[in-house]
């Protein structure tokens, strides 16, 4: 159901999958979200999930290999959330604004996206060498870089690069939770940077 | 000698060392800084050192302490001079320059000195839990958002922050050295932005 496995050996659900074990994925899935939730990335353990869902330690492995297996699973669904969003869904998110409104409702999205899902995120960083490397990011790089180019932009990579790490989720959290930085205050200055960037006047 | 010192209690020179002290010390920085840029920042070892300047090992270790406090020392040196080049130094980097032409200066200039220091930067950024928590980064992070004040940028702390990390030591390095793009792209690049952000009309 993942757009972008975020490993290309998870046993995530295929198209083909019978309805009643894609029931019971959905069920295990949305009893980790709830762990997580309540009680933060930590918390979300193989046993804490068997006992929460009311299943056997035994399905929960089966299921999803190990904890990081599942922690990834988690993020995956998640991430191609918001994917669908910005690849096919409504404007200004999804096709149909211009390319500013676009990448403002993008870096926005992206801001809300990583305070839900912060600390799934720095999980998933902290075990690749290079933050670059994790698929959600190459593919929040090549969207930004389409956005860029359609405004005229003279090096749509490199800039789209610069913004990628602007969007960094460990700056993102650390703003939030450290430094005490609002949401807000984020999203408003994206949108200041965007909307200096793109001007054309 | 150092503005900024990345460990506090760093065995830096001070003013009232004696004169055969400093040369001494300015003499094993030196050949220090050979090894690095000969063979890269792993070949730097307190025996490598020694070997290199012709001393005793003992005399290597009352100096710097410790390897770790060697590669602060050689870094802490060369982030002075970028330093005191951006706040005091000639126009476009030091003052007298329009806050556009300075930033673009301190940009082009962080980018060449992240090239030259990478492998440094890169142990001094593994030695930190949070990448911000770097002195050197927080003075540049001041630095910009002072800048950013001047040119009337409505929320210059955020925005120097995302430029801050647009301006990471790591993407630096990875985008030159893993996936190609040369220095002068990098630098275009922040040429172009900074024109866009601080653009007044």
């Amino acid at each position: 159901m993942s757009f972008i496995p975020l490993q290309p050996d998870l046993p995530l659900g295929s198209p083909h999958e019978r309805s009643d074990a894609a029931r019971n994925r959905e069920r295990l899935l949305s009893a980790a979200r709830e762990l997580v939730d309540e009680f933060g990335a930590e918390a979300l353990t193989m046993d804490a999930l068997a006992c929460k869902a009311k299943v056997g330690k035994g399905t929960v492995f089966r299921r999803f290999g190990s904890r990081a297996g599942l922690m990834m699973t988690l993020l995956s669904d998640a991430e191609s959330d918001f994917q669908r969003a910005f690849m096919f869904g409504p404007p200004p998110l999804g096709p149909g604004a211009s390319p500013a409104d676009r990448l403002t409702a993008f870096g926005e999205g992206r801001i809300y996206f990583v305070l839900e899902n912060g600390e799934l995120l720095k999980a998933a960083g902290a075990a690749t060498r290079n933050r670059f490397d994790v698929p959600a990011t190459k593919l929040s790089h090549r969207h930004m870089e389409v956005l860029l180019r359609e405004a005229g932009i003279a090096d749509p990579w490199v800039m789209a690069m610069s913004l990628t790490y602007a969007l960094d989720p460990e700056r993102i959290v650390d703003d939030v939770r450290v430094r005490g930085i609002s949401p807000k205050r984020l999203t408003d200055s994206w949108r200041d940077v965007v909307a200096r960037l793109m001007r054309t006047t």
